[in-house]
């Protein structure tokens, strides 16, 4: 398995992602991006249980966003097929960025980055990222040296 | 107080509420439901705090719905201002429906349903429904008697 | 290429798919159920542009939801893996139904229905069904002769 | 009416805006802001009809987001009472920003940005900012040497 299998996602624009204007709904990017993010946890062996709270089962270490922003380079309309290509990135043992690019048919569309902090459940104070998203920052990482993503 | 303050509700159609075909996508009928729902609640005089779950303080009944349903009967266009009447019916000691019935200008544009289960938060089990909900229901019934809804 | 292909079809539920009560938003199931819909005629190999407006092109027939129900049978958290059953049905010359039915590794846990009425875009009067979906309806319809649904 | 009457908005955090984290699912933060801004030109005197598209007639001129930014200071829960700060700024002819100061009882707890472009609707190509757009710039910006926002 290649960093590219767990880097690169692939989703359709549905008619729930736009708005009278015809087009993707700004804010819906945003949820792409953390779809995007999960499938990509999933998709290099971590499980949504041990990163994600979940009724009776809450991970020891919560990872909520504090910053994101997107740029929106062209109009998307239903039926689009778009390519994610995600770099995450450790910026301090406590907090990664997660940079985004979505593409169609090769073409730049839109980017976006969101900045995860850890924050310990209860206390709810910085901590330290878990093992599991440092592997998948790390890997992420090694693959970059290989294959540099566009 | 009479219970037209409480089980009469506004809101306007907003912009990200429509989809391409340039009206409200079907979906978003249910969010207003629920909005209207928790608003209803709070001008009787009920805090979220008090029906929903927050961090670190879950309510010890949960009130899932478990079957919802809505017709629609006119399309609904960005700044459409809508009136949203409930009418909560008592089902059995655990459980409630809310009819919804959405108008414009005074013509009934949609109508909704949710069915709503009284659970045991940690057992998951059926059980009363809470008593700020009785409370609720019971108001809501004494007053179409007196001013019944359309 | 049987029905199959195109009438099962899969997803997870992700995290911005959940509430404060840890489990899926009741509302988010029929943004899955118009996703796997529209997922389902890429598959049998209708265009989004064919059957969806987009700017400087709407198709000559909207099919907008009329009606809609569900039943939640069991919670929903993040990371589960849905499998999702279509059971397109023509009511008549200008009007189908569409049965969704969840399951999660074998268990049902959620059901529903939309009701589709074809209308002309322009005049906004009930119209013939799109020959598309009219070969779609009858393409489900012979294969579940041959292999039931559950 | 002064400035404040459309600059300065509230809103309360619905059920349906929390994730399984029990607190604002950080896309919403962007539906609270462009809801702000289509109620801050209905309370200036623009209607939704002038300025967003609705289906049989769009507004000559689109003002769709091509930037935007967000920061979560703190989590924000189901029921709590936010305040929402606008402060328009024209950028140049065809382009303006819209800052959010979003407080919770006086407490600053986000802050977002977006940027809208002008476009002609039939051409796509950048044009001027439609005139109801730039009376209500102009009057944002007379109110702020008044009473400065927070």
């Amino acid at each position: 398995m290649t960093p590219d299998d767990w880097l690169l996602l692939c989703r359709s624009v549905r008619f729930g992602d736009t708005d009278a204007a015809g087009v993707m709904h700004f804010p819906r990017l945003f949820s792409w991006c953390h779809e995007a993010y999960e499938e990509s946890l999933e998709r290099f062996g971590l499980t949504a249980a041990e990163i994600f709270p979940r009724p009776e089962h809450s991970p020891a270490v919560a990872l909520p966003v504090v910053h994101c922003s997107a740029d929106y380079q062209r109009p998307l309309a239903c039926g689009d097929a778009l390519t994610i290509a995600l770099r995450p990135e450790r910026i301090d043992p406590g907090c990664f960025e997660l940079h985004y690019r979505f593409s169609r048919s090769g073409e730049a569309v839109a980017q976006a980055l969101t900045r995860h902090l850890a924050i310990d459940s209860l206390s709810r104070r910085r901590c330290a990222l878990p093992a599991g998203i440092q592997r998948w920052l790390e890997a992420s990482g090694l693959g970059r040296g290989v294959t540099p993503l566009p």
